[in-house]
């Protein structure tokens, strides 16, 4: 059975493989981490889909047998594009996931999400959330010091709180309508979960990607049976196994050691 | 009188190019930020140097007389193969520059050094210093969220204050020997310079490489007299112009407008 890829511009994507592993015990993963053009949450739509288009041909030419696009801002520019590249295969991203997970959770439909500035420029959530429940009331922010903040592993304590009060008061401390679920919609931001949960007013629900995405890949894939034996991870990097063992440690939950991480070049063209 | 280049992964150069504009009125300047790869301080040495070479490569090709490398991490990974690639300009970085002017600043010789993670872990700073002045202490750290930071506009108030706090406390409120002088060695600090003063005990000295960046300048370039007129600036970006204006206006210290800045494809090989 061939391998399920997973591509996400840096560590965030971690948070999304583990819930995928869980899901997919028995299988064998290619993780790539576009670490050398981190973040992409900053970037232009026609940047993060070029950048996504080359990761994903490397993993299409290792063999995948689909694609989990582990990053909301690559998942929010580039998904189309991504499926016409690669129409033999099952392309799924993190979006449509985090809008179910998002309208499963809410009482009230009134939702808020934060993510990049490029998912949010983009509007895929709040277009995503709205096709599944067409009165649904989206508030959504740019909450990009989150992803520096994790990678630096500031997840919590007085910083990472005073950072997520700042972004969150105005959606959640403002008077009237207070929205009742609120969707991590960057793969960053799980790793943050305690200090972001700690600003939030009581009752308010946090969803994230991570668990639906999984879900929405069984409706696609059939899992290798674990009888087999349990299924291993590949981990690609476009720069620094060092950084990239040490700091997806934290969002993998598990040690990752530089050494099993291979370097792979996305800017020279790739034989076909 | 042929322009003068200048370029780094964004905008933090605009602190550099502010000060250079004051040295030589009368000159014309190009300006790459590189904003489709940023941060640079990040990434990997050959990384950084792979991408610096590319924007130097297209800077000559517009046709500069000489190069300024207003990134702290491109000037102490890429430096000398800039210099090797380019041999018939001078290339100047901003290592150097910033070194004299701490050891000019400091009494004690004992000189507190922040920079980004790659500039920190390749030590240029610390042989910098020393190779100007045997006998100093530097005592150097890494302070990676002060660039996103910088980039997110949150320049003074609680929060730059605290993050200040947590990096500066354990150099400067450490019992014993305390440095007298602060190098800010990534040029998006000096954007931060009220909140890191406000953090820093009396009587410690800040520099940047800014000032003299455009001193070292002076050596090797004569300004284009300001009687012919004020120089004007050509502006590039490899992605998005809205952010690079609206985010570099503050490094500037004037406006910035998107449509006067070019975007340019750095991936693609340039004709020679």
């Amino acid at each position: 059975v061939q391998p399920i890829g997973v591509f996400d511009s840096g560590v965030g994507g971690l948070t999304v493989l583990r819930a995928l592993r869980r899901t997919f015990p028995g299988d064998d993963f290619i993780y790539l981490g576009d670490t050398a053009r981190l973040p992409y949450g900053t970037k232009s739509p026609a940047t993060v889909t070029r950048y996504s288009l080359q990761c994903a041909e490397l993993l299409v030419q290792r063999g995948i047998r689909c694609l989990v696009v582990a990053c909301n801002t690559a998942s929010a520019s580039a998904l189309d594009e991504l499926r016409l590249a690669h129409p033999s295969i099952p392309v799924i991203g993190v979006i449509d996931p985090g809008a179910e997970a998002a309208v499963a959770a809410s009482r009230s439909q009134h939702i808020a999400v934060i993510a990049t500035e490029a998912t949010i420029a983009g509007g895929a959530y709040q277009m995503a959330i709205r096709r599944l429940r067409g009165g649904a009331r989206v508030t959504a922010a740019a909450c990009s010091l989150f992803v520096a903040m994790a990678e630096e592993g500031w997840v919590d304590g007085e910083i990472p709180q005073a950072v997520a009060r700042r972004y969150l008061d105005p959606i959640f401390r403002a008077a009237g309508d207070m929205p009742d679920t609120l969707v991590l919609g960057c793969t960053h931001f799980p790793v943050l979960a305690a200090a972001i949960g700690a600003v939030l007013p009581p009752g308010v629900r946090m969803v994230d990607s991570a668990a639906t995405t999984a879900a929405a890949l069984l409706k696609f894939v059939t899992p290798r049976p674990l009888a087999a034996g349990p299924g291993r991870v590949t981990w690609l990097a476009t720069d620094d196994a060092g950084r990239f063992a040490r700091v997806g440690s934290s969002f993998l939950g598990e040690p990752l050691l530089a050494a099993d991480i291979e370097i792979v070049d996305l800017t020279t063209p790739l034989p076909r």
